[in-house]
This record gives structure tokens, sequence and C-alpha cells, in this order.
């Protein structure tokens, strides 16, 4: 693959969960890795896992598969950034304080760097070993610690004002994860994740079977 | 369309995104939505937000476009349950609770009815008006109170016994927010959620418009 090919979205997506499973895998001393291991894994098809493997121009063997830890490399080459990113997560409520111990140690190229928020008892303390400003202070803090995205983490209602903030702050990436949709310019890489719908779909499939 | 035909993921994940914009709408006071404006939210084109609507027997006018509360209504029909479902959450940690308060009032048809966690200072606590009871009584308490959903929000260590449980205790639908993704068998719907991924697609294009 060329270097600055830009991979669809869904790809990127796979690509990331593919990593995750094989992380597993690792863990658990497998070396090896069928794509019909991977797809039963991610419940899709096997021809789907090929041609993205294909896709970053890496290929197993009939016998054995794919190579788990030359595969986790690849993808982490064409995923990550050499020299890291930098996050801070915005409101640190419950969801807030979950995003930052879930991600704690998780990926070494994607650091949570810093958390926000307005309220005084929470400022000044550190979650996970990142330490809170106060909301005000992040502007200077998005340049000092030379952050590029931004986790949306604050009640719905001020989720438009604090995207704003980030834009204007320099951020060149944000991830939403309030049920309210945000407008920052196109430059801008916006993610939204509503939990909502991945219940309602659940939902929705659950009273389907019943039928 | 057809009553019983089963719409694809991808449409389902969009029309409760469709809603979820729509009701801020009527929040908002506005009463009429045009394709392109309902597109713009949520990022994709206008051509894909036709083609869904359509699918769902509905079409706007060209002067004014979709009547928004009529749209809501439909969309309910279609993808709620006529007498609600009711939902569990198993792991009462930061995203447990977040869940809780996140969805509390959220969807009339869709309830979360109580939660576990084995820990003996959460059980018998009330969590944005949710009970929580010690995961020994799961089973007992998912039949009771006819809980048809499950949340898992335990320790990824946890994910594969609490949801081989969750089948046992005859569970359909199952939302693992855990990193460890979990087999159930194959007449409960599964659907896995992690937040990591949606990190990585931002890291990802972030990158790639730096290049």
């Amino acid at each position: 693959m060329k270097e600055n090919k830009r991979l669809p979205d869904k790809t990127v997506e796979r690509l990331s969960q593919y990593r995750r499973n094989l992380l597993t895998c690792v863990a658990n001393g497998k070396t090896h890795i069928f794509s019909h291991e991977i797809a039963n894994l991610l419940h899709i098809t096997s021809v789907q896992v090929r041609r993205d493997i294909m896709l970053i121009g890496y290929s197993g063997t009939l016998r054995k598969g794919y190579d788990v830890q030359e595969l986790i490399d690849l993808i982490g080459e064409i995923i990550d950034s050499q020299f890291g990113q930098r996050v801070a997560v915005i409101g640190v409520g419950n969801l807030g304080r979950a995003l930052v111990s879930y991600f704690k140690g998780k990926r070494s190229k994607l650091l949570i760097v810093a958390a926000f928020d307005t309220n005084a008892e929470k400022v000044d303390r550190v979650y996970a070993g990142v330490h809170c400003y106060h909301y005000d202070q992040m502007a200077e803090i998005i340049k000092k610690e030379n952050i590029s995205i931004g986790i949306i983490t604050v009640p719905a209602s001020e989720a438009a004002k604090v995207a704003e903030n980030l834009v204007i702050s320099g951020i060149k990436g944000i991830l939403n994860f309030t049920p309210s949709p945000v407008n920052v310019s196109p430059h801008v890489f916006l993610e939204e994740y509503d939990m909502i719908t991945s219940l309602e779909k659940v939902a929705y499939f659950v009273k389907k079977n019943d039928m």
C-alpha cells in the first residue's frame, strides 16, 4: 500500500479491531492465526478479513495463517503515529473517569495526558495518573502538552461550546461521547458515538428474533 | 416495508441516529427537516438518508421536507418493541454508572431495570433509580423482571464468564463494552463496542491530515 493513501473509515475501524483481538492472542501464547479465526472473533466474513489484510500489503501462509506479531506490528505502522499522539478528556464525570482508567497503558502511541473540568473538587486531582486541570486552562495546556485529540464527556448541553473551544485551541481530532451532535470546521476530524445507538441495535434484533 | 423484514445492521444504526437528531430538532421547536440537513448532522450523504427513509416507507414533501414528529414516530414503530424491553447492567464501575445515568429517561421503550455487581458496598444501593443486586442473584432477577438485554461493563477478565451466565439466564441480546470479545450462542444477538477503536480512528485521520 502507498504510505500516503488514506484508508476508508470502516477499514481503519476493522484494523483497530483486528489488532485488539491479536493482542489477546499474544497474551494467550498464540503465534499464528487464520483469517476465518479472526472473522469468527469479529462476526464478519473471512473474505472481508483477507481483503483488508491484503490492502495493507500483508499475507499469511496457507498452512499456518498469519504471523500474529508481524500483523500487530504492521497494523501499528499503518494506524499509529510514529511519535505518538496526545489526548485530553474534557469532563471528568463517570464516563470521563471510565475512559481515563480504560485507556491507561493500553496503547503506547496514544496517551491521555490531561483532563479538564469546571468542578473545583475535581481540579488538580489526579485520575488514573492523569492530572485534571480547570477548563479555563484548556487552550494553554493543549498547546503546552502538544495535545492533538480531545474526547468530550461533558453533559450534552455543554458539548457544542466545548467542541468550539477545542477547535479554537488548535485540536485536530474530536471524539464526542455526548448524546448531542456537534459541528466542527472541516479540517478537524470528528467521530461521534452514542451508546443509545448500540443498545437500540441490540433491542431491534432481539425483537426481530422473537417474531 | 414488510413488517417482518429484517433491516440491515447499518440501517438500524442510522435510523437510531436519525431519531436521536430528530428528537433534538423537536426540543428546538423545528417541525420539518430536509434530507440534506439530516445528512449534514450525521456527516453522511443525503442520498443515503433518502434511501433509508424510503426503505421504511416514508417520504417528505419537496417544499418542506420530512415532518419531524411523524418520522420520529415511524422510526419508533420500526425499531422499538411495542411493550418495551427491559435491560440489566452487569458491573457497576465508572462505566456502568455512566451508562445507567446516561440512559435514564432517554427512551420510554428501553428501560434499565437492574444492575449487578459482586462488591458488597454496591449491592442494594440504588444508582440513578436502578437497584443494584448481587451478581449471584442474576438468573433469578432476570427471570422475575423479564429482562431480555444485558450490558456488560465488568473488568475484561470477567467478560467471558458474565456473557456465559447471561446466556444461561435466558438473556436474548448482549451489549459488550469490555475490551475482551465474548462468544455467545447464535440465537443471542451480540454487539461489541471498544472505545479504543473510536479513538484509534480519530488518531489515524488526524495523522493523515497532518501528512
